[in-house]
């Protein structure tokens, strides 16, 4: 099971418009089958900072998820609403260690 | 409802034993009757950096959590593990919005 975090820097008057971009992108993601969590947050000391806490059953369930219409739609609409490019950060799955457990 | 990303970066020859720790804070912490998830991940391209996902239902919770024994218990244990004193980004949630998709 691995976690990707994506880190989106927006620009500030594009903070709604991402916020409801991202949530439907949310509603779709979760219902990928392989999908454990996609938790969108906004930094409590920056409203323009966003994180997504993607989580999947496998490496290649999180590549799929980049192949569904709901990402593409995702990327075309946020394209032009960042600072700066977003970062992802790849990490293993340590706890909770059991699929039930998420 | 909140989350603190914490991170964490350990000295290599303490990796174990930080993984040994943090678990056995991980197990007592999802025990809390306000902790939503408390998952420990390391980082895929470098074994001596976690983050731990540390969500709560207020920020009360969280720092109620600080007030517990196994985080005591944790952080004297792992005082002496890290590189560099570890940092907490603190998020707002905004998906998934409802208390029962935690």
């Amino acid at each position: 099971m691995i976690v990707t975090c994506v880190y989106v820097h927006v620009k500030p008057d594009s903070i709604g418009k991402f916020i409801e971009a991202t949530t439907a992108n949310h509603r779709q993601s979760v219902r990928e089958p392989a999908n454990l969590r996609f938790d969108l947050l906004q930094q409590a000391d920056d409203p323009a900072r966003f994180m997504v806490y993607e989580a999947y059953e496998t490496v290649e369930a999180a590549a799929a998820h980049k192949e569904t219409n709901h990402y593409f739609v995702w990327r075309e609409i946020v394209q032009d609403m960042m600072v700066e490019p977003r970062t992802g950060i790849r990490y293993n799955i340590l706890q909770p260690d059991t699929r039930s457990d998420w």
